[in-house]
């Protein structure tokens, strides 16, 4: 901690996110001393940059807190004896993103940003940047925190904990937006709500939900069939589970699962989507665009009410939630992504899971699961195999290890398939993916 | 042991297979003092039955051997006292196994007999019939090897080793005739060879291959996908691996992979076949009748060339080879069907894993694995999950398993499809699933 | 719950640590609507039970809190739609106890009341005791929750987790006793400190100190070593670990740990006492009386001051405090006695461990520890042997069992000693082992 | 290989037990075309080396073999290009372990050379040695087989697995020891019969004996305890298990268990030795002494009589034998010291076990235990965590760990004699610990 109070870096600070995370530190001026807060970006982000962090000053000045902005390029000055760091970087823009989700399209087979063939991009992509940036972190803020919350949010954590000694916690809004989700449902506050998630991150379900300390997993379930409540990912196509499906699962599964567990429909709508809307990517692209018209209006101090449309809701209230309790010692409980560590005795020691931890100064805790109930259990082990699979080919290039991975992912499935796909990524991701090579 | 020798019972002991079994035991009676082979089938297969055991005796009677061939319908007789039991029933003969193959297809999903879909309707049916005739064998014959190659084997010893008291092993002739195989392209005699398989039944890899006792693994894959060998397992369409996948992968796989790695192309290849020759069940059907046609010749009294196309090879004689090592206490390595018990780390305790093994007169003993290359482990463990929820459904009859089952299943993948086959199935083998109800 | 609030239970309700918790429950009236307390106790203890029971309702009465004190030797209409049972029995009163301690030390070794020999004594004594009350249990009240303090704690809680329905969690004082000594030590408050806990009831280490979050693990370490502090558990010896061994350890020893660690001091202790003063139970058995004396008084209606160095110390104040987080959903973090469940990779996954746990309406949930550290491992893995050799004894009067787990427990040490203790003990207790037979 | 043939290296080869070894490769001489045996000793052996070369190659003459003697006190042509490596040394020779035994005498604690305290400044002095041998292999002969026989032989075989990378094998003559004297006992050939081991070196129980494959353990049990047969290790006292005791056990302990079992009995003993015809160290001395007389005999040239009775029968042969199947791809099962990679799931997964195994030319292969009977579970897990402990003391040099290692250890079980014993063996072996210091 700086003499003035706390040093929070973000990196992609120029992310159409970061009023959201501003607002969040203005909200807890009273518990979290948030002294300086640097933006990071690169080159290509300054115009972003410019606009967000001057919004940004606007709205720490409206609200009157004793808070810095700074923004920044330069990586040395920005995580030098930083206390937090955030991390909300998109490699390849929103450009790459849509290759994402368009390659894998191509061949049929469904293209989403953290799912699937489209996320595996995305991670080759992602890991040797954070895992570059820890590099940087344990020569400048050894002792800092890293709250991961780039996508694919598990998989780079695991990558971070296992590759670096940088303490990181990876986040996702998921978890805290099913909670919502149910507590609507319930008609209760979210607080009266306590869900028991098992899984990893983007493929999680609640296997308990309890209501004042009450087991109501299966009125839960109930409550999540019936009703035609408006989709809790901002992202995903509102099509909805099977009741009686989720009735034999008994759980409640993220919208991710989706992609699993309806892959044609999942399929079709992509494909219909692409050929009339565009990719998730190209729309956002357009979101973005408007949001970043409204930034600059030196008029504005507040983060606008559109932002909320952006997909990405709760994600940066997660981050300062989660570091008000480690700096306050909180003690309560967070659904984040940490190491298994026997946690979840059906994944291997050193995986990444997200699970609800007790968070205090010392870090994120994960209580006890035990073994994986047998419904979800094959898939979250198939899944895992496939990061880490794809963590090993983007460490050190593999081309076998990339291969292998893409083939056994649920949403491809084959191993032609998976070669097309692998070399059209390598080809279209050249200037990101320097260790690999076609063949 | 009886005071004349061993008493061997073959559950449908009349099958088309059960010459090469008797064969076996007549080439073996130095050894193995076998004297009575008791052949037992069902009202519906009494034609059969005496075709078979007719042949049979005629075998025996040409050979000279002590040994007398009983046939019976009476489960009691045949089991009491029993030395070893080898089962190779089929539960609703080859009808219901063309529906299995024909069910999934409509779906446009494969249709196999053992994998898929085909195999979980297999699994349902037998599986209360093998537990079955183990309740029996508790109370007549408790001290009797059980040596099941009724398919699907893994999953149906699982489900014997964990419900029941009997001491079984499960067979498959996919490893040896892999051995048989790799010897062939190495140009050497099979014993020569070493091969260390990974997996479960239908589901395994020779991760390491062995010439002399010297690891030469890169070039037996060389070998493998080079080579345009004839197919090794006879109902299975000969489609190769992609040479540059086989060497990513860098273990070679059971014939049966092409359904998880070359999904499109064998869906494809099934589909085609449906429409033209037939399924498999349908070409088996007259392969059977023209075999039955050859048995009832009262002149042929040995086992006649035209069963080596029927797609067991080796079968039975793996089951002689077997019962031969457990009863002379031999100590040789065998690839068999046993709990794993920690042998393969990935998967449960109590999972039935194939897996080379130590055979002596204390039963199979299997070499350590630790735990699996990353890069077949989650397809294991997504399927062993598949297999544990069919068992569970198939004992109690709960159709939120079989849902959940099928649904994970890698060669179903579709909550929706999970669901329309699910009920097909049930519908089309209501005589043999009496537990289930459709929805 | 019964209409008019919380039916508790307390087993062995004549102990003169009954009105601790009676205070408790009337400390905590505004949060937890207890309505009605049933001391059960047996016709041995009638006595108690009316002078306690009347100094129990005397305090109610002082209290003016709607709270009805009921004494009954009838379990079944106290166990009747309980909420929550509490356990504080001992099997053979103070005189078994005072057998305990005598015994080992006729063959030169420790008689501690839970520890070594005499722990095991008292475990096959109560073991069937407590599987009694739950079969009891799970007739009359199969929903609530058993508190159990009685000792052994954590090897009474583990047989009842494995051998009944029954809901519990294991409680001991040592924990919460050994926050306050560190608080004190660093002259914070008790909710300014968190203690990682790892191990078993009465072998246990804190592995990790934080004060305000922040790790201070060698500075405890320091403290507790230097300090010449009032020995935390009243019933053990203060002789003092040597300051150089605990900082190699690294981790802070409960004093039980004492017996294990200075075998040698600690029992020239055991022997010097038993000639002088007595052993602890024949102390204990002076206090008691003083304590009942006491209690007679018609004109007590407060737990008096002396119950302080009974050596129970804050046990009952525990058991209310694990009551009020499950009945109100607290999510706090208490140091309890659950199944671990792959908490501690090092033991096995159906072994009661004693861990921190979140407490809410669901129970008690442990937070992951992953692998002990080794320097504390081999010692917790052989208790945990010895502890479920014990259990697997009591619960079938396995001789055998009974005489490995005493060889192997590492305050005996020798098959001869360990014999000739357990012919002893099963000599010393016929009406309480009717199961075991010397040889 | 070598174009002559096999170059084998022994380390300490100016050893007494050097004869056993060559005789061991002259009888095998047909199958295992060993051409160069590299005799390798220190400067402090030069005179014995000389003696036993000088003796091996009157051996080989004798035989006709065409095999040469090469005796060096030059490491690197010892082991440029060695195809298996043998090591015997004794750090410090018998002076230092006089010393072994005698200083935990000095403290009341058992003394003996492998076991104990010891065993641990036996393990102190010789990790860094092996460590240190196997750089050299990695350098000059990075494919060859180590053959350890050094003791403490699975910790020191654990050492190198886990700290270099060379492919070890421990040995020892325990195991075919125990199967010589129960083939005795039931009068048949040792080849009739197989002992399912389970346990580490110097601590490991048969679990099973099958004669003729069929399960005859409690027959042996009986037999084992009624015989008054000849110790099985001449270096062991004959002191005898309580028949009571062994059939409460079930099992088979090897001798080194009675240090544990009979911890009183056996020290006593040990005083008394110590006392009268010294510790075994001094014993063997002579038996040294005499034995070196006798190999200077110049018509000499077989293996002397006189050396059966050294301690350590069968190791060179089980060497010899252990080669062979290496060399020759042998595929039978052996009981060697290998990690146990889950074979023992309660021990960790880094752990070097001593087990059956399946001797190939790939190495040696364990076959699966599964959990370990809990009658000896506790105590394979205390003595691990010793060794593992000690591993890392003797690696670092941590005071620390070497202070709790002993602590734990069953046979001190004292942190103060502990830290006494701890610091006399710092003190004592001041050359040959150079990491460590007393405090």
């Amino acid at each position: 901690m700086t003499q003035r109070g706390l040093k929070i870096t973000t990196i992609g600070g120029g992310s159409s996110y970061t009023p959201e995370l501003i607002e969040g530190f203005i909200n807890r001026c009273q518990d979290l001393p948030v002294k300086d807060i640097w933006l990071l970006d690169i080159e290509a982000g300054r115009q972003k940059l410019k606009i967000v962090s001057d919004l940004a000053s606007r709205m720490v000045e409206r609200s009157g807190v004793d808070l810095k902005i700074h923004a920044t390029l330069d990586r040395e000055e920005a995580l030098k004896d930083a206390d937090f760091v955030t991390t909300q970087f998109r490699v390849g823009l929103l450009d790459a993103r849509i290759r994402d989700e368009r390659i894998p399209l191509k061949y049929h087979k469904i293209g989403q940003e953290t799912t699937g063939a489209g996320g595996f991009a995305k991670a080759l992509r992602s890991v040797p940047v954070i895992l570059d940036i820890c590099r940087d972190m344990e020569r400048l803020c050894p002792d800092a925190w890293l709250v991961n919350f780039a996508n694919p949010s598990g998989l780079l954590t695991e990558a971070v904990l296992n590759h670096t000694s940088i303490k990181a916690i990876g986040l996702c809004n998921c978890p805290i937006n099913m909670i919502h989700d149910l507590a609507q449902r319930f008609q209760v506050d979210s607080k009266e709500i306590y869900c028991d998630f098992v899984g990893i991150n983007h493929l999680i379900w609640v296997q308990k939900v309890l209501l004042h300390g009450r087991d109501v997993t299966s009125q839960a379930v109930d409550l999540f069939s019936g009703s035609s409540a408006k989709e809790v990912m901002a992202n995903i196509p509102e099509i909805h589970f099977d009741p009686e499906f989720l009735k034999s699962l008994g759980m409640i599964p993220v919208s991710y699962l989706k992609y699993y567990y309806m892959q044609p429909e999942m399929l079709a709508d992509c494909i219909q989507a692409s050929e009339t809307v565009g990719v998730r990517g190209e729309v956002v692209k357009k979101v973005e665009d408007e949001l970043f018209e409204l930034y600059k209006d030196p008029e504005l101090n507040i983060k606008p009410q559109q932002l909320a449309g952006r997909g990405g809701a709760r994600y940066s209230d997660a981050a300062c939630s989660l570091i008000d309790s480690i700096y306050n010692n909180k003690e309560d409980i967070q659904v984040v992504n940490v190491l298994s560590q026997g946690t979840n005795l059906d994944l291997p020691y050193n995986a990444v899971i997200e699970r609800n931890c007790v968070i205090n100064g010392n870090g994120a805790h994960p209580i006890t699961i035990g073994h994986t109930p047998l419904k979800i259990r094959g898939l979250l082990q198939i899944v895992k195999a496939y990061e880490q699979l794809t963590i090993q080919a983007a460490v050190t290039g593999d081309y076998d290890a990339a291969l292998q991975a893409l083939t056994i992912h649920p949403l491809v499935g084959s191993a032609d398939v998976a070669r097309c796909i692998l070399d059209d990524i390598i080809e279209q991701n050249k200037e990101y993916l320097p260790l690999f090579h076609t063949r």
